[in-house]
């Protein structure tokens, strides 16, 4: 072992977060760039400012209604687990709030000047609106990291590394359960108001897209802050500190003690936030179509890493590493990581092809439409569910080969690795969101009608990156909460082993000829079934109401329609706030729910616990891909009719092909993105309440 | 052991096929009594015979289809396998295309009387229409009782009990490939024909159901015939004889030679065939509400098997069975197949809940459509996903139960006890397609109004029945099929410890920390997905067909909407025919390619290939509840708003619930329903091909 191996070892943590710290150093730069931007007209920034307002009351209202939950769990683990665990909980839920507020804010920021920039040049608006997004990203990357190391570090010190790691578990749950919230509530309130603002302004009263007569329209931009920039934060920033913690706590249980185990998944985060810079950087300065400049980013970002991480591995583990028993050469915990690098690109090509609008499957969409309503929905339910065949399949090799390279480490590893990329694919969906506002600032703002087109071209463009970083996002979540059933049943091992109350190892096969593993599965499988539809439900509820309200406006004032009346927005951002506020309660708590009973349930117990966060895992996967995959393909169905296609706007085809856009509105931006959060704070809270009821 | 006990071991097959017998004795008793009863007029039977002729057409061509298929398959089992397998694939086959034939056969019979009927009196169709059900319903069974007890009598006195028991594996396979063909191709034509018939007909040129000026009108009424008699009566031959065959095989594998576990399962069939001669010849006598006297015949059905089941348990296991190494005792063995019989009760009623217009989903569903196209959507969507809550639970809470009384035979028992009362079950399945035919053939022919609304009214209660009996159908496949991957690990442990490839059972415990389990359960979750995907796009395709020709000869022939010009019906049978046969052919093979390539490609093998039964299980159960009863929820939600609720007939409401109805269509009457075969036949397959491949 060499001086430099040794000095990774020791400092390999610190190192991780001086790499954060430069990667917020680069956002606040990024920052200060955004906003020396022009802001644009009197008229816009008074928009943006009502936005903006009502976003934060959202978020602030929000808080209140999390935290009373929120205070709640931390009670009950600070009474029933340990003190640290407790503390890390605030810690985790705390970071995640902080990250949907980054979000939001940085999201408005840039939505104004991006609009005005786009009046300028596209290449402009397109710098803007990406810098905004990396802005969230490396805020997100560098606060997951460095919440996780500071909180490992300290705890570490007070009460030695093991503890701190399971303490780290708290901060985990914290992240994911308000991620759910965050994920849910937001996702809830930007579908309700755009589907409101759909069904009644474009359809039934034949407005545009963000008219300003439509009086739920603010509501519906609003939405857009709310749940796909602070919804989409908060979302990332569960997914990479969850993944960090669940590869540092399978390195814990599986490396027998290695030190090294630890360190490693924090280099790799570190390493890649200057990758991540570098492909910032890039869109930065390189020219070229939209499209092929991100994709570009995302390709120097995941060189860099893949070229960092052999020296940082093969110094780590100079000797290789036992794990469960067996030697592993770096090199193979080198190839677990590229497996992660690799199946970044893969996954976003995979999702490219089910839903966007250049092959076969949205096309048939598009056609299906042509025949009514019904044709379009049965298309795109049978799309979503095609879409899943190729991204599973590609998980299931993903995982039997990194296995095959480092056992459970190995597929820990691949996920670090894969979400490593984090701040470059966040820089990419948070493009999508903020030019989409932008477009509305634009229209509200009576801008001509050149700068709407400008934005409507990088909208299409980020449509299509949403689409393919949700099916990246879905991926890692199932990998990660593989990595977290993992570490469920070591942890449940070590912890019956020396309670003994375990004597032989027969007990903890999780075997599917046990009629209890089997039972577990099917309570498991069936919880993303009730947790979407309760989401659904909700989306349908409170849209339900934005259309009578907005109904209601257009009868008792007609002047509305001719522009004579001015419409109160107000109300509809009022009510869409505390319909969303009001149904992401039952849906959140579901599984914790869940989770504990089956815990309390003698006849119940470990073993059908076991199987039911599998089969969380298993139908949760299908249920989110199937429905991101399939929402983004009805919604790129309508655009390729839009663009005059098959009768282009107005057409029999195309209104058929807008009934299947809000469908796939709660789908793709409610229901399904909302999964990832849960099949993980399933996942979490079952390693936590292993010592309290087994 | 006394006499009788040793006379119910030594004849209890022999009694079972007289029980068959008798069924059939009465099947052909009401035969003549439907066939007795007036068949209308001149024009009625005119449009009976167009009916029959295109439904005829359809079958023929089907069976030309599969037969390609089904001698490819003879011939590789005969070479790979052995011929005894061989030639009970082929008699599987045969009967189960036969119980297809049949049941077109009776229902074309029963339409045109029921429809007659209905202008005397509604208590008069409503029997004529359940005994047309329940023809079907007793010959189906005495179909899949006698051909699996001969088989079993003649194989076992030729190559002996076990090996006879080891080909009845080939006739499941035989009987459930058929079955999936049947049901994917019949599911396909008839809504193809009935979304295409909507689409047009209905939505665009206002036409009402069973217009004779809409071309596609024979073509959806064909479709009745061939999707809901002839595909669900094939069906229900696979479900009844692969339940009977599993409960057998898991009796000789856990029961450890004790010839009464073989015995036992025929004993359950019969005594059930005389239980549904009672509750069939209730109906003939009753008087009341039509769904009061239908519910009444289940439970008299119940009732006599639960009073009959005592005393052949106690007799054929006077001492108890020994099963995987603990004593159990007749009582324990009895409880189990009383929880067969409380079970269909119970689905009933839950799926009752889900789908009838007296309960909150359907009325959710009804509620939404007020908003639009997209709200029914969403609702229906979430109303489906809901109603998988309950019954998967429960269905968690037999498995449990019925294992603790007697292990996997337990669960084998439960489901013959509970398919013991196919024979009523099927009664109430076909009766509502035969009285909607009735009406069809009422308003085709010009017959009064009042007529229809007979029809109409035991049409809702017919609805109602089909989508609760769906739901015990999918609960039975999914315990089936369990039964079935029970067998499937113990025949593979089996003939690796014959064949000296195993020293451990290690090997065997499908364990959920092995990654090739968990890729295994992807695998087989992707099955149900992709294959609902591919039937579902196969309906869209089919439709989308149809809707062009129709639309082709309402512009050619403008006369055909004012009753001048004559529609061509038959282009439209053709089209339909042509589109479904051609349709049905990837997903039904797709599982069965599955299944064969994992067990092929030797890094995955025998347990990946488990993982994979038990995931196709899991998923396929929750997407067939969830299809079938949302299918079934939007149909009447549709229903409750035509029955003058929230505007009624021609309300905005009332297009968006025709539009929620017409997705569920290909839910709740192709993809749905075609998961059940689908998951068996998946579990049937991996049986066989353990000695070929491992």
């Amino acid at each position: 072992m060499n001086f430099l191996a040794l000095s990774i070892l020791n400092f390999g943590v610190p190192l991780s977060m001086v790499c954060a710290a430069i990667g917020l150093a680069f956002a606040f730069f990024l920052i200060a760039a955004v906003t020396r931007a022009p802001s644009g007209n009197e008229r816009m920034r008074e928009i943006s400012a009502a936005v903006q307002e009502g976003a934060r009351a959202y978020l602030n209202r929000q808080v209140k209604t999390i935290t009373v939950i929120a205070v709640v769990i931390f009670i009950l683990l600070f009474i029933f687990k340990d003190h640290s665990t407790a503390i890390g909980f605030v810690i985790g839920a705390f970071c995640s709030l902080a990250a949907g507020f980054i979000g939001m804010r940085v999201a408005v920021l840039a939505n104004v000047r991006t609009a005005q920039a786009a009046s300028v040049a596209q290449l402009n608006a397109l710098r803007i609106a990406f810098n905004g997004g990396s802005v969230t990203g490396l805020l997100v990357v560098g606060l997951a990291l460095l919440s996780v190391s500071i909180f490992y570090m300290i705890a570490a010190k007070l009460i030695g590394s093991d503890a701190a790691i399971r303490s780290l578990v708290g901060l985990a749950l914290g992240g994911s359960l308000i991620s759910v919230f965050a994920r849910l509530g937001g996702g809830i309130y930007t579908k309700a108001a755009d589907v409101g603002a759909d069904l009644v302004g474009k359809i039934e009263s034949g407005l545009e897209e963000d008219d300003p007569r439509n009086p739920a329209v603010i509501a519906d931009n609003v939405g857009d802050n709310v749940g796909d920039c602070a919804g989409m934060a908060a979302d990332v920033f569960e997914t990479y500190a969850v993944s960090l913690v669940g590869a540092i706590l399978a390195g814990l249980l599986t490396l027998g003690g290695n030190p090294a185990a630890i360190v490693y998944p924090f280099v790799l985060g570190g390493i890649s936030v200057l990758g991540s810079i570098c492909g910032i950087a890039f869109v930065n300065v390189a020219r070229g179509k939209p499209a092929a400049v991100l994709m570009g980013a995302v390709m120097i970002n995941a060189l860099i890493s893949a070229i960092l991480f052999w020296p940082a591995t093969r110094n780590l583990f100079p000797d290789g590493a036992t794990i469960a028993g067996v030697l592993r050469s770096p090199a193979q915990l080198y190839f677990a990581s590229l497996v992660g690098l690799v199946m970044t690109p893969v996954i976003v090509a995979l999702t490219n092809y089910y839903t966007s609008s250049h092959f076969r499957p949205v096309k048939k969409i598009a056609h299906a439409s042509e025949t009514g309503h019904a044709t379009n929905i049965i298309a795109g339910l049978a799309a979503g569910q095609h879409a899943t065949a190729l991204p599973v399949l590609f998980i299931g090799l993903a995982i039997l080969v990194t296995f095959h390279f480092a056992g459970l480490y190995g597929i820990a590893v691949a996920v670090m690795a894969m979400l490593s990329m984090a701040g470059v694919i966040i820089s990419l969906d948070s493009f999508g969101p903020i030019t989409d506002n932008a477009g509305g600032i634009a229209v509200m703002a009576h801008l001509p009608k050149e700068i709407r087109a400008v934005t409507d071209e990088l909208d299409a463009v980020g449509n299509t990156m949403i689409a393919v970083t949700k099916g990246y996002a879905i991926a890692s979540a199932g990998l990660a909460a593989l990595v977290l059933f993992g570490s469920y049943v070591e942890e449940l091992r070590a912890h019956l082993t020396s309670s003994l109350k375990l004597a032989t190892d027969q007990f903890f096969q999780f075997s599917l000829q046990d009629p209890k593993v089997i039972v577990g599965l099917f309570i498991g499988g069936l919880l993303p079934f009730v947790f979407t539809a309760f989401s659904m439900d909700a989306v349908g509820k409170a849209a339900g109401a934005v259309v009578r309200e907005v109904r209601r406006q257009l009868q008792t004032k007609p002047g509305i329609l001719t522009g004579q009346d001015r419409p109160e927005y107000g109300t509809c951002v009022d009510i869409v706030t505390k319909a969303a506020l009001r149904e992401m309660i039952v849906p959140a708590l579901l599984p914790l729910f869940a989770v504990v009973v089956v815990a309390m349930i003698k006849p119940l117990g470990p073993v059908v616990l076991g199987g039911l966060l599998v089969g969380t895992i298993v139908t949760g996967l299908f249920l989110a891909i199937a429905m991101t995959s399939g929402g983004a393909a009805w919604d790129n169905a309508k655009k390729f009719i839009e663009e005059g296609n098959l009768g282009g706007k107005g057409s029999f085809a195309h209104a058929a092909a807008v009934t299947g856009d809000t469908v796939g509105d709660p789908y793709k931006d409610t229901a399904g993105p909302a999964i990832n959060p849960m099949i993980k704070v399933v996942n979490i809270l079952a390693i936590l309440i292993i010592p309290i009821f087994f």
